[in-house]
This record gives structure tokens, C-alpha cells and sequence, in this order.
């Protein structure tokens, strides 16, 4: 099956053509066009550059989509979807637009090729009330003011592919199948991971059997975490503070939040951590603050979810800074003994990935997971078609 | 050493005298007016009831202050704590305007009289910036947005008496001498504690050898654990959008964040956990959310400070709540086994205070130690006149 990953931002739309063939995937060929103004006309010109590479057949278009309040999961992009990522478009305004944008094109473009939109919210659908709701008047959770959390396709992936490294197939064919079939019913020794997923966003997810039970994403990207120059967890009173200490508009104090905060907020050097760093080992003592806090913050999810997990198999890291960043892997990992974890120096140096990184006496393995995101979109996308082909509604 | 502790609310002024000598206290008197719009008048008449009832003699005056921004500890209540307290008075608009009324006026009716503020916040001076700092613009943390942390008072005795039970005397004579010497090197094996304060309001302290390190509650009483009405850790990005979808100002969002949400907001049955509790009895949806969230928020709390101080010698709990039911306490160390932590049924029934309700095999020792937060202030305001005494500046 070829599957078409759509990356739709702002200004700009790429693409990724994949072969699936059960479980292996190959890629076909990729583009992209910067300063996109008319989603038809680069669409049109991408179905060209393909045909003349010979890749005439397209069996489905992926598209990672951010929130959809109520709507989401691993579905066929229908106009509700459409109308979902409009309606939510104010918690995620530079990735709704232009979603809703591209899924429209391709259905006019395209309207025989079936859409699949997987949404970043998609893995917390099973996450419990008491760890998905905020203590707010009821009428802002009806309003969709609750916890979604995100990074859904990099994590779900986690717990797949850690199940796999563990010897678990039973739950790692479970978690392959999660949005065809729901959560599974584990009959053997419950598998707890804790999955770090450290990039210029950042979120850490409790996986319990396959299946997301707690993030640290809320109800906007921006919590959880200190992101690249998102600002992770703050008071709610912080920002109406602001607005009268500062004498910032809502929409302004907004803006510094979602652009001005973060590990640039904490730094003043950038929001790039290897810039970070090197300040930091030049002795910037703000950079070495950005550092801190960002570490401080993944132990402090760690913990929590630890807790709520009661225990953890596996602690595993994904995404750029935790794929390429030994010393940030020992900073999370340093002094867990107490819960039974300990890394090991010259694993950790070496981070062969899919290799455990834990110590002889660890309890918990240590796991470092490459990821590809557009990989996994597909991989789902053709999850969805097969078996829509096999049971047609 | 005679100290009288006042508690000042918006329109009530609430006294105690004590005797204190050594390390023992007696209470002397006490007495209160509600409906207060002359805090002269009304201190005038507390002054003549004491001296009626034969008390002439008032050593100091102490006051469990709130929050003063950078002004914090426990100190002499000069003009400059007066002007502290108004200037954060958008943080803690129902007690620093009548805490700084209730200073000057004692200033001007009994100048002779020392007044000692122990400030909420005080506990927390020691905190390292990676755990208060929020990742916000460096304006924003230089307009006095970032984690002071509350209930001091409480979470400090904790850590006081904590040390006595568990035969630590060198860290307890530490932790009472706190705010008089700062952090004392500890020399022996660490002591790491775990405070839950339980109350209508409530929080979660990590305590490392006598000194805060880390705690629940932010820049403002709302933040951290689901409170009574106030709704505890929430998305920066939820404010502003409830006002967007519900068409709400900024001041009416705030007003409904401190007084409609919490467990009033999540159960819609009241603000006190036994109306709560027992509706979740009769089945009721919400109030068994209310209580799920509730003990979902301390769990998550106490996961978090387990990895920040690499293990845990004692989870203590405090307050009303953790006081009073067995079921809370039960449901927060369910399934902690792999942390090392486990209640005894039986010894948690019973509950009696300052024992231990650990499990033989638990390695984390279980305390309920019941406060008197008054008899705290009236200790610190004693301990700082005491120093002064000994050593005048």
C-alpha cells in the first residue's frame, strides 16, 4: 500500500510517499515547498513531480493532525474533522489552519484517495477522568478546557516498539492495533513504561499495557515541559499577573508564552539546547539554569508517574535531545537508585540505540527509540485502510 | 515569654496568648470579633479583655503573614513588611490587606511591642532555582512571577517534628533553628521527608535534612493540589481560552478559578470532603471524580519529591483531611509497593498520632502528626525575640 504523508505548516506543505508491505516500509520519494500560499497549487504540483517519478499510485494521504477537541483518534478525515481542527484552532493556531486547509485540497484534488488524520491526542483517548480533568467550573470542561495531552504518535510508537525490545509481543501487537481495536486485555505481568520524548517540543507519557494512562501535555502544547520557547508548567495566575504587573494585553502575554518563554525564556541564549549548552559550559549561568530546569522537570514527571504506574519496567527516551544528548540522559537518571534504576556510564556513552542502557542491578531497563514520525503516520494510515478493505463499514 | 498571635481575616481579628518557655507553651487566652471594620477598635477591646483577665504582659506580637514577594522569613514586622504585603496583594487579595492594616495598627496602639511576621513563603527561601523558577521571560520573573511556595508554617513543624520521631534530634534542633542560622551541614545520613497538608487548602512539601527543597503550591494558594474552591495546577493556555469560548473577562475567569473551582468545581456538591465523600458514598459520578482527582493530584505530588530527593524516609501527613480519614490516606499509598512504601491497615485504622503506620516491611515510615498552626507562630515569633535578646543588632 503507498501511503502519502502530508506535513502541513503555516507557510509550507511536505511529503513523504511510503511502500508498506506488512511490517516493512520503504520510502518511495519526498518533496516539499516553502512560502506556500494556495495549498491546490503545490498539491497539484507534488501528484505532478511524483507521476513523473513513476509513483502514479497513491492507496492514501496521512496527516498528523494536532487537536481536535472531542474528535480524535486514528480516523478517515471527513469534513467533521475539518470542522474539528477549525473549531479548536485557537489552542493550536499555527497547526489547525493549516491542517483543515490541506485535508480540503486533498479531498477536492483527491476525492477518490481515502484521508487519514492521525490526531497527537489520539493515544490519551483511554486516560482516566481523574488524570485527564482540571479542578474547573464545569462549565469550562464542557467549554473542552481538560487535559488532551500530545505527542500521541511518537509515544504510542514507544510503547509498541518497547514492548517488541522487551520480549513482550503480546502487548506490542495489542499496541499496533490500539485504534482499530481498543485497549487489550493484558493476561500476563502488567508492563510499565515511562516514555521521555525530548525535542524542541517535549512531553513524557506512563504507558501502562500498551496503553497511555498520563502526560504531561494538558490541554495545550505549551504545558508540561519547558518547550524549545513554549513556556511548560505555570500558575494559572501567572499570566493575568503579568497582564496588570506588566501591563500586557491577554493576547501579548499569550504571545510571550508561546514565543518568548521556554528554555529562550529561562536562557536569554536561544531555544536551541546545543546552543544552551555550550553557553552553559562557557559558565552562562542562566544557560546552566535552562539546563536545570528542563531536567528538574522530566524527573519531575518521572516521579509522578512512577508513582501512578506503581513502578516502571522501562524508561524510555526518543527525539533528538534525548537521542543525542548522553549527558542530559545521565543528568534525568542520576541518583534513582531508591527506585531501582540505575544507567550505566559506558551504555550511555556508547547509546547504541535499541540497546539497554541500564546497569547490571537496574530493575528498570533504559531505552533509547529513534523515532520517525512520517514513518508512523503511515504505518497507521495503513493500519486504518487495510482494515476498512478487509470489514467495509 | 508572652506571645500573642493575631489572625487577621477581611472582616473578623481572632487572638491567642501564649506562655512559652523553653520548648513548652501554654495557652493562656484566646478570643476573636467578626464583622470588623476598626481593627483599632477592635485590638483596643482584645487589649482590655487580656488585661481584664489579668494579662498584662505582651512579650511580641506574631503574625502568619501570606506572601511579600522577596520579602520573606520569619522577621521583624516593619514598615517595610507593611509595604511587601500591599505590593503582592494581587496574589493573596483576601490576607495581605488585612495582615498589613492588623501590623500597622499594632504598630500604633503597642509600639513597644515587637511584631514578628512568619510569612507562608518562608519555608521555601532555600529553594533551588531549577525547582522555583518558572520557564517564563526574565520580565516576567523580575515582575515577581515564579514559585513562592505556602503553608510554611505547617510543612516546616513538619519537618521539625518529623526529625524528633524519627530520633533525628540533630536535624530537628537544625529545622527549629532555621530561620534564625539557615541550613545547617548535615553530617549524618540524609533524611528525606514527604509532607502532605491536607486541609481546605492543601499541599505536598519534599523535605531534605530539615530544608525544603521543592513544593506543590507556585507563585499563588491556587496552584498545586485541587483546593477546596481554587483550582489547583491548570494549563496557562486555559485562562484565556475560557474567556475566549465563554466570553468571559479576565477578572471574572480569575474570580471563577479561586471560588468556583476545586472540588467545588469538579463535584458540584460542595467545598467540604465529608459532604463530598459521602455523596460519592451514595453514588454519586461527580464527587467520586472530585475525590479520584483529588488523591490522583497528592499521588502525583509525592512521586515527583520521591525522585527529587532520591528516596523517602517518611511521608508525614498534616491537617484536616489527612488527619481525620483513614480512606484518603489508604487511597494515597495504594500500590506504592515498588516504591518501597506500605500502610498497615490496621495501624492506619486506628491512627493514633506521632505513630508510625508503615507496614513491617515498609521501608518509608508513615506519620500522621497533627499542628496547631498557631502554636507554630507563636514558637517562631519566640525563637526570633529570644535571638534578638541574646544578640541585639
Amino acid at each position: 500500500m503507498n501511503v502519502l504523508v502530508a506535513n502541513l505548516g503555516s507557510t509550507s506543505f511536505k511529503y513523504r510517499l511510503y511502500a508498506l508491505d506488512g511490517g516493512s516500509a520503504r520510502l518511495l520519494a519526498r518533496g516539499g515547498f516553502e512560502r506556500v500560499t494556495d495549498y491546490g497549487a503545490v498539491i497539484d504540483q507534488a501528484m505532478g513531480e511524483l507521476a513523473a517519478a513513476g509513483h502514479k499510485q497513491i492507496d492514501a494521504v496521512g496527516f498528523k493532525t494536532v487537536l481536535g477537541g472531542d474528535i480524535t483518534g486514528c480516523l478517515f478525515a471527513d469534513e467533521s474533522v475539518e470542522k474539528a481542527l477549525l473549531d479548536t484552532a485557537d489552542l493550536a493556531p499555527a497547526h489547525n489552519p493549516p491542517y483543515a486547509a490541506g485535508i480540503r485540497t486533498f479531498r477536492e484534488r483527491l476525492p477518490a484517495v481515502p484521508r487519514v488524520a492521525l490526531f497527537e491526542t489520539a493515544f490519551y483517548q483511554w486516560v482516566a477522568p481523574a488524570a485527564h480533568r482540571y479542578a474547573v467550573p464545569e462549565a469550562w470542561y464542557k467549554a473542552g478546557i481538560r487535559r488532551y495531552g500530545f505527542h500521541g504518535a511518537s509515544h504510542k510508537f514507544m510503547a509498541e516498539r518497547s514492548a517488541e525490545l522487551l520480549g513482550r509481543e503480546d502487548i506490542a501487537a495489542a499496541a499496533r492495533n490500539l485504534y482499530l481495536h481498543g485497549p487489550a486485555k493484558n493476561t500476563g505481568a502488567p508492563l510499565r513504561v515511562i516514555s521521555c520524548h525530548l525535542g524542541g517540543s517535549s512531553s513524557v507519557t506512563a504507558i501502562r499495557d500498551g496503553v497511555a494512562v498520563a502526560t504531561s501535555m494538558g490541554l495545550s502544547p505549551q504545558s508540561g515541559l519547558p518547550q524549545n520557547n513554549r513556556v511548560g508548567d505555570l500558575d494559572s495566575a501567572a499570566l493575568p499577573c503579568a497582564m496588570r504587573r506588566l501591563g500586557l494585553t491577554v493576547e501579548e502575554a499569550e504571545r510571550q508564552l508561546a514565543k518568548e518563554s521556554g528554555l529562550l525564556g529561562l536562557s536569554g541564549v536561544g531555544n536551541d539546547l546545543r546552543d544552551i549548552k555550550a553557553a552553559a559550559d562557557r559558565g552562562d549561568a542562566r544557560a546552566r539554569l535552562a539546563i536545570d530546569a528542563l531536567v528538574y522537570s522530566i524527573r519531575h514527571y518521572i516521579g509522578a508517574f512512577w508513582v501512578q504506574l506503581g513502578g516502571c519496567d522501562a524508561l524510555v527516551f526518543t527525539a533528538g535531545i534525548s537521542e543525542n544528548n548522553p549527558w542530559l540522559r545521565e543528568a534525568v537518571c542520576e541518583n534513582l537508585a531508591a527506585l531501582g534504576l540505575e544507567l550505566d556510564p559506558a551504555a550511555n556513552a556508547a547509546a547504541a540505540p535499541e540497546t539497554d542502557l541500564a546497569g547490571k542491578t537496574s530493575r528498570t531497563k533504559i531505552l533509547v527509540i529513534p523515532a520517525n514520525e512520517e514513518l508512523v503516520v503511515a504505518r497507521e494510515t495503513a493500519r486504518l485502510v487495510a482494515a476498512r478493505r478487509t470489514n467495509p463499514k
